[in-house]
């Protein structure tokens, strides 16, 4: 007798989830959740399902599934150089220490540094990530293996010219839409302060032809605003505006110097800006203005940044530390509150990437889930389910991640990642990965 | 045959130790640890030591070990009201959270939330907590059941009387040296707002008649200060020194307003100060002057306060914030530098509990250890395992813990304290527990 063929291809059961019930964050209980394909088919109480109709099931009990998280600005592969430049200035971390290091890296590099960071992303829970760096067809690739989502974008710099650049559009022509539809492409010029006004105005021309968005880093502290305004009289917003870059969809990486004129123009343009405090906080370069900027309508997502400033590719830990400088820079505990916090994670951060798709658990939406123990002492009492997913949760607590309906992590055992031999590969390289040679660095930073 | 006495009751294969060389924090490989009785024998390669000479032997290949983390400030018992009181002023948060919860207590609630709490902190790494709260025999009661060390002091405030003050010298005679040792008391009079200057003169005395030191409250936000000037004509410091209770051992919790007047005269008593900075940047109370307190030769150690205020006892994130608040505080990423980090949580939480065997692993010092995993891919690679401590590592590493030569948690499990039980004692207490009845509220915070 032929088996009947399965309705759903997992079932998750037994569960807590965090949904959206009328635009505010709640945890509903004992829920089991049915994935057809790469989608949420269904949310349902606990057996109202028969599990004989899914291919695979999951006991999730005692567990709480929120969606997976995204990181909306980072540079993955610098995972490479983690714990390398510690309490340096600004300066001396692009100058002596990032950009001579990064002029080591060869494309093998990459492709095993990224895979250390998706390993890294997945067992704290991130199944999106939006990365700012080189060699991407390695990142890429790493993408499609380990079976995350991403929008990879190729950073250049003004000084490497339109050849480079070009290159960097036929990367985001060659994997747009890859990996089934998990990666999205987008161009990457560094910023407005290692890219001129000229060079700017390609890559949006570029990225209109393209059909595709930039992601830049901008307004990162005071001094480049005060930098800007001295080279090209305008902030580093409006210099991006002139050259045409806020015509196609952007995401702006920091923005901590923003003046209240560039958040104006940057909503009438929908830019989204992305935020990663603990950088922030470790080279001392103030807070960003997240109040004012949600306040004029701006969409703000939570990144990570790399680990060369910010050791981790831990997205709990940031939103932690978002509500965290938030209230100290304020001086008002009632700022950023929880609801806030999970809006700027979940909506803003599928918004930023312009994913509707992702960042809620609902039908119809993609199946990216991550489950958390809620078992640790650290987690009980359970009065406010989002107080303790915001200040108590942590990357320790994540068991099973699903990405695109499919089971990345299991019981804290990565399926997609031989994370011992991802290692031992960079093991080998580290000792020519780690030399600083000042004159070989790919840029500097100016000061 | 008679078995030979074994030369050692616990070994340690295998680890990674992080050791203090000539003041500076290391990591050193391949060690073994063995323990006798309650205190470290030696500390050698890996396999110097026969395993039979030992009568336990764990194998920790692979783990780091490190002193039990030391929580130099908390309310522990307050983890029955974990999230209930989220992203309100400071004002509400004690009139209408924090004083009407308390009201509710009774001993038996605390004594289970003192185990709750401490397996939220065996579970994170901590094997030392100086606890300033009500019900201390409860609390005293599961310490020594746990296994754990405590410093407890009976909080105490001005408007309960010299009768109230004499029970919590009593319980601080009673348990002092208790649980073989493992505990130490002290006073608690609750801080200068809340203590007027006869009643602290009151409790000086007490102190100096059981020989014993004081944890109080202190210079908490910069309006608690403008307050004692008007109300007192001196900063709260000042107050505590014409009180005499400067003239024994003090613990001061917080200090964010500390004049540098202050901060000279406590150094003149030898006073130390307790950091908790995630209470204060989740309560916008300010940063405190860390590094003027430290350039003085003040004692800092780390505190992570009650959980209703940092939702964790967990030091090793205190740890992290502490250092990124105050560089972010003082505009420059090179202060708190990863040493002063080590310092300020090990030796500085030793010296401010005034228990110089602890906070270190070294031959003849207790035997409080904690052993973190370091396979996430959060933790690779180490090129910097201090920075990876500080920056990368999470509670979630913990993976067994040893408090004076006893396993309280082996692989994630712990051996002292019956969770599920505590969860379910502590959960028919609930109901009860969170109801917030202004008039009932312990005292009022002055504003």
């Amino acid at each position: 007798m032929p088996q009947a063929l399965s309705t759903f291809d997992l079932l998750i059961t037994g569960c807590d989830v965090l949904v959206r019930q009328d635009g505010k964050y709640a945890v509903v209980n004992d829920r089991d959740i049915a994935i057809a394909g790469n989608r949420i088919a269904a949310i349902t109480p606990t057996d109202a399902i028969d599990r004989a109709q899914a291919r695979e099931v999951v006991d999730a009990s005692g567990l709480l599934a929120i969606p997976g998280l995204i990181n909306c600005h980072t540079h993955a592969p610098m995972v490479l150089f983690r714990g390398l430049a510690e309490d340096v200035t600004i300066e001396s971390w692009f100058n002596d220490y990032i950009w001579p290091l990064e002029s080591n890296e060869e494309p093998e590099d990459i492709y095993w540094g990224a895979l250390l960071a998706i390993a890294e992303m997945i067992q704290s829970g991130v199944t999106t990530f939006a990365d700012h760096y080189f060699f991407c067809d390695e990142i890429a690739e790493a993408v499609d293996e380990a079976g995350v989502r991403a929008n990879i974008g190729w950073a250049v710099f003004g000084h490497e010219g339109e050849a480079k650049l070009n290159q960097t559009v036929d990367f985001a022509r060659r994997w747009q839409g890859g990996a089934r539809g998990r990666i999205t492409t987008w161009l990457a010029p560094h910023s407005p302060y290692l890219c001129d006004r000229d060079f700017l105005a390609l890559t949006a021309r570029r990225a209109k032809e393209l059909n595709t968005g930039i992601h830049i880093h901008c307004s990162e502290t005071h001094d480049q605003v005060v930098l800007s305004l001295k080279q090209h009289g305008v902030t580093p917003p409006v210099m991006l505006q002139q050259a045409g870059v806020l015509d196609v969809p952007v995401l702006l990486a920091h923005g901590i110097a923003l003046t209240p004129e560039d958040i104006a123009m940057l909503k009438d343009h929908d830019v989204a800006v992305a935020q990663c405090p603990k950088t922030y906080m470790k080279l001392a370069m103030g807070t960003a203005p997240v109040h004012a900027m949600r306040e004029a309508g701006i969409v703000v997502g939570i990144g990570t940044d790399g680990v060369v400033s910010s050791n981790t590719l831990d997205v709990l830990e940031q939103m932690r530390l978002l509500a965290l400088d938030q209230k100290q820079a304020a001086k008002d505990s009632t700022t950023m509150p929880l609801q806030d916090v999970m809006a700027i994670a979940f909506a803003g951060g599928a918004a930023a990437l312009r994913l509707p798709d992702i960042g809620e658990l609902a039908e119809g939406k993609l199946a990216d889930i991550a489950l958390l123990r809620q078992d640790g002492a650290h987690l009980f009492p359970c009065y406010d389910a989002i107080a303790n997913l915001v200040y108590s949760a942590r990357a320790g607590d994540v068991d099973t991640v699903i990405c695109d309906g499919r089971l990345l992590m299991r019981y804290g055992r990565l399926l997609t990642i031989d994370l011992p031999r991802v290692k031992a590969e960079i093991t080998r390289r580290l000792q020519r990965l780690n030399q600083r040679v000042a004159e070989k660095r790919l840029a500097t930073y100016p000061a």
